[in-house]
């Protein structure tokens, strides 16, 4: 939902104690630490000092933000630290608002947008980002499922950041910030062996430094609408690369980059396959078939597509399991699960979008997250 | 048509005397000359006498094709000089080979790709260019429309060539190259201006210097899938910084870029215009309002879709009226009038994509731009 008509979810559950809409495994939530210095207790040495000391203020974005919220929902600001920091607001406004069963902890904060300098540091926050999410979010709450953060310009660490907290069992995905580096690179092969013998599948996410084909664009309005580019082009270096090839457990989500334009990337991708594969020999299917099997893409933002339009768009997709439900709590183009998918669609694909095709993709039991999760913890 | 089953339109065409399948407007057609030498006569000095010495060898592209005519047809290799420089042959394959009534010609040489480096020069080859297409190519068939060719890194050297033979009966349009600048900067507006005050549209082809969000890719293949992207984020570019709205006279096509992700591209500026236009007030209607009235899209590559598929796209767009067919000859991925799009489409959708959306377009009178050309000749 966006714009100026978009409800806060808090009134939209005010209505009633019975929690309304569908059942929601939310796979894209933002939680966020109060402070950069909130990090500082999971930070080795001398990186803790040195935040401590105020010598890094953290990462910005390039641009300012128009929203009367910034980047976020203008009332998801808690009384302090920033939106998505305070995870009693996060119950009331989205987990207890909704019928959400899981939501998967994804952050915003990217070591990747460290670029190349002092990728030990890079690496450092990313070790301590893991640490803080699993001791402030997932222990709090069996609902929260998290991501393995890691700074994919030094692959070995973050194969061994993998390692050391993949197999928590609240732990879900390797989340791959996106900027402007191309992840089929075999530079990055050592991230995608370590997320397979872990069992994590692999998140993609746009970070404020992804760019279009043109660069940033001259205004945020111009840059938020070639975010999707970024989520496209990761999905064409992956194919091309063989990265479905050559890592045959790996399954791929891509967040917050848009779905509409799948059919479109699946016949061009499949058009030169056709005529272009010599080139590229390692990729042994169509990429259609890949991206059926193995791609999932989270719904947010949604588009305002009319029923019509989301029924003729998922039959191009050729699949009604390729589509999961998102939020994007607590940022400003937030999707409600009550209106930001069109009403009345078929009783099987909404219940797959929503929850089914989540719980299958990250192999949660069959009676809901929720128990697993609560086992787990 | 790609791939090893594309046959040549040649054989397609051997069946009989009468043309088979429907009329046509090929609205992207690359004409080329023998070799660069070939510009010389038409260059101002000192470029004329700099290349007949060879200080300069033309354009080339940073990557080897793999096809097997290159980036071209195999078959359209004429006994001398490249694809596409031989007059007759084109005639046999393309024009008579098919009931094509009028041909839009874009060359496939982009003085953009000169970069900022001595943009003096890069103005004089569009300029040379120019005197070449229509000395050597719009004089020989009133099938030929042209293009004008621009300089666009010096905007005003740019609007004087555009006055200088932006009248000629036979031009259409000034033709912008993709490559990673992005034309809504108002840096470009000098062009804009010229075009409008001279009747012409804007077209815009990529380059072989036009990349994806996360740079050229690393195989050939790749970048062919991400070609889509540079046409995408000039759309973007044009509307976000009001090139629509400020140049209310001008139409636009965009060549070669694909056409299937415009639903979600005009989904996806709606919604973000709807939630942030307050950074852009100069944008006065909704982007999707501006593209389905002056916006067209050429079906070349048109990706191997479904006459159920197609009909659904046409559907998401919204209108009948932006799909002009291009062959894209001589080119390895060239489009058969015959092949390319299902067949049994609804006779006057089908008349519509391959003629009477082009025809009123580049406002060639009803009884076929043959007549009109030929009257200017």
């Amino acid at each position: 939902m966006t714009g100026p008509t978009a409800a806060p979810a808090a009134n939209e559950a005010s209505a009633g104690a019975r929690k309304p809409g569908p059942p929601v495994i939310d796979v894209d939530v933002h939680e966020a630490f109060s402070s950069i210095e909130a990090l500082a207790p999971y930070l080795e040495e001398p990186w803790r000092e040195l935040i401590l000391r105020g010598h890094w203020k953290g990462f910005t974005q390039p641009f300012v933000y128009w929203a009367s919220g910034g980047g976020n929902r203008a009332d998801a600001k808690p009384d302090s630290g920033p939106p998505g920091s305070d995870l009693e607001l996060m119950r009331r406004q989205l987990l207890d608002a909704y019928d959400v069963r899981a939501a998967i902890l994804t952050g915003y904060f990217y070591p990747v947008m460290m670029g190349d300098m002092q990728v030990e540091f890079a690496s450092a926050l990313a070790a301590a980002y893991n640490s803080y999410q699993i001791e402030e979010w997932l222990s709090a709450d069996p609902r929260f499922l998290g991501s393995v953060h890691v700074a994919p310009q030094d692959p070995q660490a973050a194969a061994r950041e993998i390692d050391r907290v993949g197999s928590h069992p609240q732990m879900t995905q390797v989340l791959l910030g996106i900027t402007t580096r191309a992840y089929g690179d075999p530079f990055y092969f050592p991230i995608f062996e370590a997320a397979q013998r872990n069992g994590l599948r692999i998140a993609t996410h746009h970070t404020v430094h992804v760019e279009g084909s043109l660069g940033m664009g001259r205004y945020y309005i111009e840059r938020h609408m070639l975010i999707p580019q970024g989520t496209m082009s990761q999905i064409i270096s992956l194919i091309c690369s063989g990265v479905f090839d050559r890592f045959p457990d790996l399954k791929f989500v891509c967040l917050e980059g848009g779905f509409t334009w799948l059919p479109h990337l699946m016949w061009r991708m499949d058009r030169e396959y056709k005529s272009l594969r010599q080139e590229v020999p390692w990729v042994t299917r169509l990429p259609s078939e890949h991206v059926r099997e193995r791609l999932r893409l989270a719904t947010q933002p949604a588009e305002d597509l009319s029923r019509d339009e989301l029924l003729k768009v998922v039959d191009l997709i050729g699949s009604e399991d390729v589509l999961m439900f998102a939020t994007d709590y607590p940022h400003f183009d937030f999707d409600s699960p009550l209106r930001s998918l069109p009403p009345r669609l078929p009783d099987s694909l909404e219940r797959k979008i929503f929850y089914e095709n989540a719980r299958a993709f990250y192999g949660l039991p069959e009676n809901g997250p929720k128990t697993a999760a609560a086992g787990a913890a």
